[in-house]
């Protein structure tokens, strides 16, 4: 495995791969990995000829009071992983190199950017949007992988690469919970060990609401109350929203019909959590 | 030339001529095509061995109240013209092609969209931005031309080009001129004979700012002054904006030093028209 940290080294080993034909997947994670990066990383080294990953906290999408200084980072252990996972080339540039001093382009992503996590993190898709294009454009993989745990930034993403005309395929990867269902997240390091006991409440409360689904309730507010007591059984637990919503819009449902996602974020102590289902008619 | 209407075609042409190892040089324009548009295309004709242009008048960039509708269109005169400056292929779009139903994503280009016609025009560079960026995607081009008429266009989309890591060379070509001066446009089709006689002054305040660079001047008010009182000396002008600026941040000057740019835009009757001059120590 390469490891690089310039723009231009990540540009010439792409040219040579694709000049070969070669087809490139690329998994771009903040790092901090766990087995959620790592399954990604594993999918693309089963799908492509050339697996690339990149290790960058990005500066743009966090908000001015949000956790970017003390966002957990194990720079060596993540070495180890991507190449235990058949990563060949790892992208771990410092900030500087993928914002230049005089940097002042924006990607934004109207209408799905909006709901969800758009309202208490403003920027914060406009972030990702630039900066997955950056890579995108660094790279020039065949497809890229993300993970479904963090659901509207996968839907930011594709709308974004079928607006700009993108090549990239972006391929949604299924969501890797902890064995009592909690969904991997670095975030998931802040938590004490009695906040992770009641973390688990975030995926009981998205199982609770597949099990009205599947029962065929149609009242969105009934899903909404559901999961909310669950949540706010857990004596440390502050619902920033739970909701019900169309599965590609995003947006809010006046009765449930066609794909449903329900989505959640809770803080627990130092950590926002998010997580969500795509609820189906029979139980997955 | 083959004149195509369909992004899926753009993108087949395009990926067999890289594929072969060939160059593309673009020339995206909104058609009503003058020598200057030709010029750009005689250029990519003479440095790439493939040559595409785009004639596509872009909703996006033109504001509420603006000339959308009655801009200028000539298809089958720009056919023949593209025809005979070597094009190999035109695209001409409609505006559903480039714009799908649920399109939401922009770009913004954010210090050097502001001056000039930044603030007369406000969302114009970022429909500029969006579809040259569209553009790229569906050419992937090894060149693009456009005019230094549009300067700010110009600065616009090398920010872009150099922040999202875009691997196009973008290349500002010459503005060309009428014998008189006046810099081509298509919108000097809104002139009546008699703004069209006055829209020379343009081109003289220009010039009266080159001569002052040259003897030394270093109060940029004195700039504005003189190329004002030029333009204002014509019955049917109206002055948008007449300024000296940093020729790269397009940012007001307290002093005349390094590479400086007189601009301006002027309203004569139906027309708004812009021009510039970028000033040299001797004159040109």
């Amino acid at each position: 495995m390469e490891i690089v940290t310039a723009v231009e080294q990540v540009k010439q080993w792409s040219r040579m791969h694709r000049a070969n034909g070669e087809s490139i997947g690329l998994v771009p994670t903040m790092g901090y990995l766990h087995e959620g990066h790592v399954s990604l990383m594993r999918r693309a080294r089963s799908e492509n000829d050339q697996v690339a990953a990149t290790i960058f906290v990005n500066p743009a999408q966090f908000g001015p009071n949000e956790d970017l200084e003390r966002y957990p980072r194990d720079p060596e252990g993540d070495t180890a992983k991507c190449r235990d996972a058949g990563v060949d080339l790892l992208f771990m540039p410092g900030a500087s190199e993928v914002y230049g001093p005089d940097f002042q382009t924006y990607v934004t992503v109207e209408q799905v950017s909006k709901p969800l996590c758009g309202g208490a993190r403003p920027g914060h898709f406009r972030g990702v949007a630039t900066v997955v294009l950056k890579l995108f454009n660094m790279f020039n993989p065949t497809v890229a992988y993300f993970g479904q745990k963090d659901y509207q930034q996968l839907q930011v993403i594709r709308t974004m690469a079928r607006d700009l005309n993108l090549d990239v395929h972006v391929c949604g990867c299924e969501t890797i919970r902890e064995e009592d269902g909690l969904a991997m997240s670095s975030r998931n390091a802040y938590l004490t060990p009695d906040e992770r006991k009641q973390a688990v409440s975030l995926y009981q409360a998205l199982q609770e609401a597949q099990a009205l689904y599947a029962k065929g309730e149609s009242r969105p507010e009934k899903y909404v109350e559901v999961m909310r007591k669950r949540i706010e059984r857990e004596p440390n637990t502050a619902v920033d929203y739970v909701k019900l919503v169309h599965a590609e819009t995003l947006e809010d449902l006046d009765a449930v019909s066609g794909p449903v996602l329900a989505a959640l974020a809770v803080k627990l102590g130092k950590a926002r959590l998010i997580d969500n289902m795509l609820l189906m008619r029979t139980s997955a």
